[in-house]
């Protein structure tokens, strides 16, 4: 692999730029944003040069879209008749399912294995950008069949994935929709919906808040941005994750007696716990 | 006020007592507690000594009740016996009916303001008391009447929480407890349901997460140590947030499309920014 090209160069595309090459890739990276984007990727070292979409996808190895989900879909056949038969396309969708179906009508004359690292920032662009965005996250890899991670392209992106310290993970992408609408998309809409209806209520003594609100609320900053899609490409999994998520509070507003909800805390600290590295763990 | 008195040297206790010092209190500082947790407290130079609750009581112009709700609301019957004519006798339970209506039937011999300082550590014990734990932070006084906030101890203990850096808010018990339903205790219910309910599917690709379910299991690590009497004395006001967070998520799920979906993340934003000091939006 000499040339990478990465499409939208903002947190995350321009996070793996700097995190290929602070793990020691020496090839060329190419970015294709908007140009003042370009000219400010350079000059932050994050990429080597701005290319036009079909000088990039022409003389790229690996294609890296970091666009938003729908976008990415819609590039898909027209990336498959400019880029090289070796080449390997990949993204960092937030949701596979839409992207993973586009790429298997789609892609004939090259490769497609669809990703999504599971890692993020709340800020946006890429003055954000950051080589270890991706240390210590997990790294979902949905390839069209499973036999497909054996070939050299595919080997060489999972190799680089853990050189810049990632996890891989390989999932179908319809088991990547289901898992990622319970633990992202639905911490989301919880913090979205909670802001949402305090929101509605015009409380007067409305100060009367502690540490416990602004961390609640703290997702609930995120822009709609990149949620439209994600909503519209991952709707009946979020459904279900909303319904599991009602039905447990109903049970607690049912039940808040000591018996039943001293189990639920002691359940739910052990769940964060696990979740929880040694140094996140209070 | 020459004596004040902490029953209960914890978090919220040892932080009053090293709060009032740091503000220029040169008065004594008594501390109520285990032997060990006294022998420690002086040690860290918190409270300048120990006693048995009857001497505190006996010698306090301000009794301070930092211990949990139901053995506040117990011990007041006791310490009105024990206080002397001109003591205040204050709290910082979470929950304000329960003890409020316990300190109308049983403070005879001299005064009560319930009080609830909006602030908090997920540390506990007097090992994380720190000066500016309420500094910036809203401090509830309920007292049993509004004439009663114009006594002279009253007026000492409403001037020294401004001197703490904290904002004083005088609130009737009620409506304290209608508005932390929904601003602390719906927050900390939304995040233990999230993690009980996640604890109980047993995902096979579980390491699948991004720092969004960090963040929204962050208050479901709180021990049920505290929440127990929280549940017990709020009861029909937490039920009636839960139902009105129910709605809103119910009404997500209905309706998860661009139009409806774009206006909801923005006036979730805009009341998750409103929230914040300046240094907390990003």
């Amino acid at each position: 692999m000499n040339t990478v090209a990465i499409f939208g160069v903002g947190l995350i595309g321009g996070s793996f730029a700097l995190a290929l090459r602070k793990a020691g890739f020496s090839g060329r990276i190419v970015g294709v944003s908007e140009p003042e984007i370009v000219a400010r990727a350079i000059e932050l070292k994050v990429i080597d040069e701005g290319a036009s979409p079909q000088n990039a996808a022409e003389s790229a190895d690996l294609i890296y879209l970091s666009e938003p989900i729908l976008r990415i879909a819609e590039m898909l056949p027209e990336l498959n008749e400019w880029a090289r038969p070796g080449a390997l396309i990949t993204d960092a969708g937030s949701t596979k399912s839409t992207i993973v179906e586009r790429a298997r009508a789609s892609i004939t004359r090259c490769q497609f294995v669809g990703g999504h690292p599971l890692a993020g920032s709340e800020r946006r662009g890429v003055e954000a950008a950051q080589a270890d965005l991706f240390a210590e996250r997990p790294y979902v890899l949905t390839p069209l069949s499973e036999n497909q991670m054996k070939t050299a392209a595919a080997a060489w992106l999972f190799e680089w994935i853990q050189r810049i310290g990632a996890y891989p993970i390989v999932l179908s992408a319809e088991r990547h929709d289901q898992v990622v609408a319970y633990t992202s998309h639905l911490p989301q809409l919880a913090s979205t919906a909670l802001a949402a209806m305090l929101d509605h209520r015009t409380e007067p003594v409305f100060g009367v808040f502690g540490p416990a609100l602004i961390d609640s609320t703290r997702l609930a900053l995120s822009s709609y941005h990149m949620w439209g899609d994600i909503l519209a490409t991952n709707r009946v999994a979020i459904q279900d994750a909303l319904r599991a998520y009602i039905a447990k509070l109903e049970e607690f507003s049912r039940s808040l007696d000591a018996s039943h909800m001293s189990e639920e805390f002691a359940q739910a600290a052990r769940f964060a716990s696990q979740i929880r590295g040694p140094s996140e763990n209070p």
